[in-house]
């Protein structure tokens, strides 16, 4: 029996489907694993993609305030370009020297701190955090992780063994350790009290790994604590959290595959708005505009130990084609101010989203372009089924979002960086719309 | 201290370096992890490819008889066209419908035997080996891995564990074991006992596991012994092992990423050869020409317990210019036959090298065009050092190949699938002069 934890999934026989889908759907049950799910219960099919839009097979547009991957805008040209003239000339790996990869390698490491002076290419997040875990597990001598309540860092062995997200009938790593998500006390709402409280179930966490004979390897953290429900407030609450795993000699870990690349508005990287520097940090998504590529940035005397024991060489992690596609797309943060537009329009986003009025909106969160929103039932449970029933009435209304968290009640709002003012306001006024016709 | 067992790399400070190479390893030194190694004593600085044809920084053409990843050829048109249109048009994930995925899953399962129906996607070898193998642990219940002595699978911890192949101080997985490459006996040279005593080291292999408490869960093999040293003959004598492991419940996973698509000529996969029907086949390398893809095909009921339990989502795995890459590929091996010249060409090739004669000669083998040749020194000890002259005496020429094997004495020739009677002519000249002047 199928065990589904996502959110928003098409459920086989569950729904009616037009025949156009219906067929399509069978055609890819015959020929594509039992894994797959697809997204809302009428699946769509989209043909087409431009900017912040997406286009069915009828022609009708969808605006896309969910897909982060194609975070400068879908088919964004100058990518488009820089990869074909790229792939006419030269595809080819990290084994020959070129020019391309080297400028790759310079432009992204001057975007962090000076201590993360190194990167290591890869093709997906699953990649860089796999990697990224095994250079702590050098590093340290120990195997011992620490990972957020409903985290998800990848679907390798290793990063699936911490990614509880993934589904309650996957096993955790027996090294592995949950911490609850930086959810403010719902009493209270004290965010200053949310760094302490993160903190000491680090902490606890340690002494538990500890008790069992257990070295902490790293904590891992995604930023913004994306599948956790968006929880990236206030900024500077993972200091403490970060000085007490590297007290320990474990490493600090950032995922920021989901928060990096100016996603946050406030910083390049999710990191910064905590005042700290990881060890080491992961990357992917957005970094080619859906070309497949990831990386590790990390301190090179932290990297030191696993460089000289275990080769590492991706076949296609660095290849050429890879490179000039990233170093298009940090042409386009730059030159289109991209992380000014997330702070600004993001702004007016989580404004506007916090302006909205009912009694089903129990919490509205966020930082530049990734908010969230918690849905809650009359009586002040967290709805999933109320977050379903807002992510299918924007779909009626032709605007993609998502949902996540533990209860599945969060929805996920994450527009591409090029968003304006005014596919906010037509967002905004939409979900009000559909959250006014709610009845939990 | 950094330990090498990779064969042909630079290693810094060993050779002096002209100004233009030593300025570009000095900056990627810099930038990039110290896990990275160049090919070569001296690194080439590629800035064209084309065909069968890498040229370097000062316009030199080199014949490239290694990169397998490009299989059909340097950038090839059609391929980058195919990438080019559909990345203008769409790049999303496969939660959508799209046609482009469902036509290349049906396309690609096609090519198998029909048992095998299903394919999920991923985007790298490593990602298909790591996918495979916890596949076999939810169908199995098992978690023991058998692998060839010097087996290379991947980079991710899990397919790392299971790749003696990456060094001797990167640790094996606790329940993986290991038997001897599938050599001939060095007397008797008969290739007959292969398959005997394959079988014989891989039942005693499940023995072993089991005398641990360890349930066998697979038997991986690239089915053409790659970073063995390359041992495809006699065909067929993989069906002992196959059956064994089978009767003790565990799988047989063909690892296809180096010997797929066409390469042997006999087929379009390597396990073909053999007369078996895997549970699980991975693929990757040249599926794209390029584009980070890889893939597993399976039998349904195999990953159905996967499938129920554990969501398997790849953000860029199977993404809609994934799959334009990949069904443009097979358009060209089937177009331009591919398969066929594999067969005559590599023909000619593998009777080209056994026609050499030199005392430093121990063995050549191959099919298709993946062809290996044995050095030895005057004693009859294998001869890495034999190898690297050879590699590098063939650089002198522009010629591009590598070595392989425990003893790194094992020359590895890889031509594209393009190549001509006159690239092998070309080549077999060139490497009987470079052998006739070894001095070991």
């Amino acid at each position: 029996m199928r065990v589904d934890t996502t959110p928003n999934v098409y459920k086989p026989g569950e729904t009616e489907l037009p025949q156009e889908i219906e067929e399509r759907v069978q055609r890819r049950n015959k020929a594509m694993g039992p894994s797959y799910r697809l997204a809302y219960s009428e699946p769509i099919h989209f043909v087409r993609g431009e900017g912040i839009w997406l286009y069915d097979a009828n022609g009708q547009a969808y605006l896309d305030f969910y897909n982060n991957v194609v975070s400068i805008g879908h088919c964004h040209p100058r990518v488009v370009n820089a990869m074909r003239q790229q792939a006419e000339t030269l595809c080819t790996n990290t084994r020959y020297l070129n020019d391309v990869v080297i400028e790759y390698s310079e432009r992204l490491t001057s975007l962090f701190p000076k201590e993360l002076s190194q990167v290591i290419f890869a093709c997906t997040g699953s990649e860089a955090n796999d990697l990224a875990c095994r250079i702590a597990q050098f590093h340290t001598g120990g195997d011992g992780f620490i990972v957020s309540e409903f985290a998800y860092h990848g679907t390798s062995a290793l990063a699936a063994s911490m990614s509880p997200n993934l589904s309650p009938t996957m096993p955790l790593g027996r090294s592995v350790r949950t911490v609850p998500a930086p959810i403010a006390d719902r009493h209270t709402r004290d965010l200053n009290a949310v760094g302490a409280k993160f903190e000491h179930d680090v902490r606890t966490a340690i002494a538990q790994l500890k008790r069992h004979g257990i070295k902490p390897a790293a904590l891992v953290v995604d930023t913004i604590f994306s599948s956790d429900g968006v929880f990236p407030d206030p900024a500077g609450f993972l200091k403490g959290a970060f000085d007490a795993i590297r007290k320990e000699g474990g490493l600090f870990i950032a995922d920021e595959v989901q928060p990096g690349f100016a996603r946050t508005g406030e910083a390049m990287w999710g990191f910064e708005r905590h005042g700290i520097v990881p060890d080491l940090v992961t990357i992917g998504k957005p970094m080619g505009n859906g070309y497949p590529m990831s990386g590790l940035i990390g301190r090179p005397d932290v990297m030191q130990k696993f460089g000289d024991n275990a080769r590492y060489f991706n076949t296609f992690g660095g290849n050429t084609v890879a490179a000039a596609n990233g170093l298009a797309v940090l042409d386009v943060i730059r030159d289109e101010e991209l992380l000014a537009n997330a702070r600004t329009v993001g702004g007016f986003l989580k404004q506007g989203l916090q302006a909205i009025d009912s009694p089903f909106v129990n919490d509205v969160r966020g930082v530049g372009l990734y908010c969230a929103i918690d849905i809650i039932d009359s009586d002040g449970t967290p709805s999933g089924k109320g977050a379903q029933a807002v992510v299918n009435g924007l779909k009626q209304k032709k605007i993609l979002i998502s949902a996540t968290g533990k209860n599945e009640n969060s929805l996920k709002i994450r527009p591409p960086l090029i968003a304006t003012k005014q596919n906010v306001e037509h967002f905004v006024d939409a979900i009000r719309d559909v959250i006014s016709e709610l009845n939990l």
